[in-house]
This record gives structure tokens, sequence and C-alpha cells, in this order.
């Protein structure tokens, strides 16, 4: 089965806004056997509208078309998708006065454009949308001798989302083969992607009904396993297998088999064994701990720490000696050690960590380069450091920081 | 002018990656008065690409297709794009050679496939490609009876955009119609948009001739105004005259004239004062920290600070007294104070700011609600403090709470 998004709306040709929708819908699609084949990304010209939805019922079995259902005058989506087809678009009574009851309830007068969203194509079933005003449409309908599904979603993602579970995906579960999806989502830290995928090809080419992609971020490659089955069962079963091939070949390396973020890992671990970290960064300025406090409920394991960018917060918060910083300078093994060690003993933690660095892109030099950062973690009973050459600019030296930072927690518990 | 934009590349039908490379291009073409009509996306297959080409050839003048350009066998975008002109792809020999000689000089010998990357259509121009091995092409070609400009680039985005810049924009200049663009991108913080464009609608609808777009971020308003004209100096005296009647009526609202981030102009602010600042930050977890120290060069006026995630943590490194923290709570109005003139005595900085608040999900009550923070600053002469109740997730209580700091702080220097 082949499907085709159109993205509506002229905001989406500027350099300023992009359509996200695409992502979620794609996910939702493969998950049930369908493949994307095109997206379009149309402007609020009825013309090119009308147009754009032709090809795409010439060339896929299901179009969905996100947008351009709102109250204006730019919104087109019902009329050029009734013009493409070659059916009448009717106002709708019951529509009609769902809307008027809506704006009368909260004590508004509804505008007379308004009324435009009352507008059903001939044979669309209306997909009701709980957060807004402008409903979705279905259209189970034969062109020429095919049978073609059109999908009419709001174009806002919080409302495009809810309505898309709520009402299509029942919808295209009954209308499609049955077929279903295992998935699953492992992760691993400060690893090249090329060696991730060096020790694991071997491994996942052998599991021809289970598609893998390896995707590479900053400091972090992910391995997406999907597998689809007539029985779920049997899915899950074949990506548990892959999974557990996996786990065996990289061990340590992978922090996360269930798709959680480094920083939720670390959280969990910390929790689980009843144990609290504190920081000093440096370099990295606060990332680290913003990274952890972005997960609700951190309070319960991460105290907190220190930002020490000059050298006297380095003394003050961290009791870092003064003669230290001058004789190893404040980028050191050293003063990384003195950091993780000053912060744990200052906050009571159960772990210390001290992070200096140099961020670039200037301070550096020949023996200290931009993107050399030390790293410290102090458990109480012995510090160990790592010293790291990252190269790139300053976002990309302080983000990679922060991976190895976490990672580093991490492992403190395997 | 009307053009179409192409991205090539199966990935790009995934839920995994989304072409960027398009707004990058638009804002490039908008500035030669080219208008983009249609965005298409489309996997690496043959039939698919040649539609796609042939489909935009017949309905904007600029084609540009990105990526398809390399050397695999999934690379098809010469093959197609000739296809779809009905012209031959022919192997360019000095391009083959210099493959070869770029291979030598890596010590490696070249790989069978990368010789398709000399492959040129008949017609086109090549555009050296400095940061990559696949040269983008350059068609100047009448299809039919009409003049179409066909661009093939390659899809990284480090070899795109300088390719773009060198090679094709000084052509697209010669091409096109002469149009000179002056722009300006206006910025504030904290205001709801609604608010701005109710004040500056009455004033930017009185300049036809400037194109004025309203942008809404969380925390965040900006106005970008473009003005096209044949000379380039009307041009900007027209940006430049709404510009400054803009500023007029929003006055200090205004906190960036030339696009800078707030956190920029906070830290020129700062130095330009010879001011320095430090935070003790709670809900915000360092976050204030993190976006001031993404600025290279913020050590000359940031010192640090401490993120006093746990209570004893407020007392231990801003010396906030337990006994305020138990009567009044750690989020209030006394807490925010206490941190802020704690941390400013600690740090010996001129500034200090100390930020409290519920981010939530939980955490919440009746009198103190999810949301709720309260912000302070101390100059060393008085203490002010803002209290603000902010809608939405975690995240966006956060972010809000670090504008709503770094916005304090600018206004100090107004």
């Amino acid at each position: 089965m082949l499907a085709e998004i159109i993205a509506v709306g002229s905001e989406l040709l500027t350099p300023f806004r992009q359509d996200t929708n695409s992502l979620f819908l794609t996910e939702q699609l493969n998950g049930l056997g369908v493949t994307v084949t095109f997206k379009t990304i149309v402007g609020d010209r009825r013309a090119h509208l009308v147009q754009a939805v032709s090809i795409a019922l010439g060339r896929t079995d299901i179009v969905c078309v996100m947008g351009g259902l709102g109250p204006t005058e730019d919104d087109l989506t019902r009329e050029a998708v009734g013009e493409a087809l070659g059916v009448r678009v009717r106002r709708n009574g019951d529509l009609l006065a769902a809307l008027y009851k809506r704006f009368a309830e909260r004590r508004s007068s509804m505008p007379g454009n308004n009324s435009k969203q009352a507008d059903v194509i001939d044979g669309a079933e209306v997909l009701p949308n709980a957060n807004g005003t402008a409903p979705g449409q279905w259209l189970d309908i034969v062109v020429g001798k095919h049978r073609k599904l059109v999908i009419l979603l709001p174009g806002p993602p919080s409302e495009l989302k809810p309505l898309f579970i709520a009402e299509c995906l029942p919808r295209l579960k009954t209308a499609l083969p049955p077929r279903h999806i295992a998935r699953r989502v492992l992760k691993m830290a400060m690893l090249p992607e090329s060696e991730v995928d060096a020790r694991l090809a071997p491994i996942y080419t052998r599991f021809n009904d289970v598609e893998t992609t390896i995707l590479a971020h900053v400091g972090e490659v992910q391995l997406h396993l999907q597998c689809a089955k007539t029985i779920l069962e049997v899915a899950q079963a074949r990506v548990q297998e892959l999974a557990s091939r996996v786990e065996e070949e990289m061990e340590d390396d992978i922090f996360s088999s269930n798709g959680e973020s480094l920083e939720q890992i670390v959280l969990y671990y910390l929790e689980i064994r009843g144990a609290t970290v504190a920081l000093a960064e440096s370099c990295t300025g606060g990332m680290v701990a913003q990274r952890l406090t972005s997960v609700a409920g951190s309070s319960r394991s991460f105290l907190g720490g220190a930002v020490v960018y000059s050298d006297a917060l380095k003394t003050e918060f961290a009791d870092v000696p003064e003669e230290l910083i001058e004789e190893k300078g404040a980028v050191s093994r050293e003063v990384a050690e003195a950091l993780a060690h000053g912060i744990r003993r200052r906050t009571q933690a159960t772990l210390g960590v001290g992070i200096t660095g140099i961020a670039g892109p200037t301070g550096g030099s020949d023996t200290k380069p931009v993107g050399l950062v030390y790293i410290a973690l102090d458990d109480g009973k012995e510090i160990s450091v790592c010293e790291k050459n990252f190269r790139g600019d300053r976002e990309r030296v302080r983000w990679l920081a922060t991976q190895q930072a976490l990672d580093m927690i991490r492992r403190k518990f395997m």
C-alpha cells in the first residue's frame, strides 16, 4: 500500500515554517504496513491544491491532506479535494448547528466565515475534532477503477495527532489487511556509528524480516527495530530475539532498550540505588544540570550543583585550591578531580561530577586545544577521570561533554 | 518567477529524517524575488524522480533538485533529470580525472561506483563542490517554449549551502531581473503575539512595499521585515523607516533590532557596562546558565552560579536561611529574593538572579499551582521580584522562566 502526504499552507513555503506532522503520520502509516512514497507541500492556492491532489490520486492508494480546513478564505482544502475527485461539497446542517453551539457556549457569536467548516465532501465521513473547530473527513472512494482512501486532517499538530489516533487509526486497521508491528529502540552513547554498524551488521542482516535502521546523532547511536507479522506475538518474538543478540554483542554499551533518554536512564539508576548526584560544571555551563532537570521527578536524585565558570567560583563552590588552578590550569585533570571531589563533599551527594574544558571557538592552545575536556567522577571511594579531545564547534563540544558525563554516571551502576 | 524544490532521498520519507535544506533555499530564492510554490519529497526510485521533475518543469520556472548525487546505486538524480528533460547524460573525462586525483591524494583507491559522480547532463554547467565529491549541475534550458533553470545540488547541508552561495547565487543574479533586498529582524520577549500585532498592524500595513512577517515562538515574538527594490539604498531606507516606527511604538520592548538572540544581547549589555552576573537557579535547573554559556566569550561577564535544586543547596550555596524556606516554602517571593541576594554576595557579581518555581507536571497545589515562578534580581541597591503564572508543560514553563530572567537582566540597562 502506498501513501502520499500533502501539507497545505503558504506559511510552509516560507523560510520560517516547516511541516513536522508528516513525521508523525509516516510513523503511523508505516506501522500499518503503508509506505509513504511522496510528500508534497503546497500553498493556499486552489489550482495548485487541486493539481497536487489529482497527481497524488493518480499514483498512490492513500492520500492524506493536512491543513487548509480553517475558517478563512485561504482554507481551500475541502473545495479542492472535492474538485479533484469530481464530487460536490455541501454544507452539513448538523455540523453547522454544532459550530453555533460551540460559539454560544463560549458566549461569543460565530463569525460568518466559520460556517465553511461545516462543508463536507459528498460521500465523506466526518471525523470529530476534539481540540478545534475544523473536523477531519474520511473518504473511501473508487477513482477510475481503483479504491482510494482520502483523509483530510487539520493542520495544527495538537489537533491532528489525537484526531488521527482516535478516528483514522481504527478505520485504517479495518480498511487495510491485518498486520501487527513490533518495535524496539536500543540506544548507545559515545560510540562511532561505523563501529556500531561493523559489530551489528553481521547480526541484524541475518534477520531479514526485521527492519533495522541505524540513526547517528551527536554522541548517540540509535538502533530502530521493526517487524511486521500477521500475528503480534510472532513479530514481538522476532524483535526480542534480535534485540537479545544485539545486547549480547554490545553489552554495557547499550544504555536504553526501550527508547528512554540517557538522562532518564541515569535518574532511574540513581533512584533504584538510592543514590544522589551533584555537579560542578565549567565548560558545559549548566547543560548537564539542565538535561537532568528536564526530567520530571529529577529532584529525587539530583541535588544540584555549581556552574563554576570563573576560577574564583571553582574555589568558592567546590573548594578547588587557588594554587592548583594556578599550577595546573583551570582545564586540567587535577582541577576536574578537585571539582568532583569538592562538589561531592559540599553537597553530601553520593556522586560528584566535575567538568572542565575548552568549548571554543577561542581559548585553545597547542598543549590544550579547543575540544579538550576533562570529566571526573567521585564516588567517595575513588575518583575516575576521562580526558577527551572532542572535535566540532562550541555546541557540539559542550553536548558531547554532557553525553560523556551522563554515560560515566550510568556506568557506575553497571 | 516561480520555483519548486525537490528533495530526493528515501530516508526523507521515513519518520526519522526531514528535509531542512529547503528552508535555506527558500530564503535565498525569496531574496532574489523568486517565490517557492511547491516542495516535493521523493524517494530513490527512478520512475518517481522522473515524474516529480517532469511535473515541476511543467509548473515552475526554476527547479532545484537536492540530493541523489552520491556514488551509490540509489543516487539517481542525474539520470532522472536527464530523462525528464529528454537529454543524454555523459561521463565527463575531466571530472573523472579529478575524482581519481582526489582519492589518490588521500592514498586510497576510488571505488568503481564513484565514477558515476563524473556524469553530466548534456548542456549542464558543472558546479564545483568544495566540501564533497558530488559536484552540482546548472542547466539553463528551453523546455517547450519556456526557459527553465534546473539546478542539481548535493544533499548534505554542509555541501549544499556553500555550493549554492558560491555557484548558484551569482548565476541566478545574472539570470534574473535585478532586484535588491533589504531585511531586518526585530525581536521582543514575553509579549503576546496578539498584542504585538494589535500595536504594530496600524504601522506596518501602511508600508505596502515592505513585507512584514510576525513569528511567535515561546516567550518571543519576531518581526521580519523585507523590502525589494531595483536600488538597494531605496530598499534599505524603506526597511529602516518602518523599523524606526516600530521601535518608536514598542520602545524598550524590543530587545534586538538586528536578529541577535536574547542571551547575546544580555551579554553585550553586561560587557559594555563592565558588569557581571551570577545565578541561583532552582526550577530552571541550569538552563539560564546553559543559555548564557552557549555564547562564545560569555566568561567575560558571566561568573557562574548554583543550581540549587534541593533545599539544602539553597542554603549551602546562596545562604538562604533554613527557617525562611520552612516558613515561606521553597517556591516563594522571599526565597527568590534570598537566592538573588545570596548568590550576588557569594560571587561578588554586579547582578544576582534567583529563580524558584514549580515546573510541573506534579508538585503544584491550590495556592501554588504548576507554572508559578518567582524571579528575583539583586543589583546591590534593590531587589526586584517578578511573579509569573506560566501555562504549559514542564519544558515550556522552564523556558519561559529563562526568557523572563534574561529579559529582566536586559531591562536593568535600559
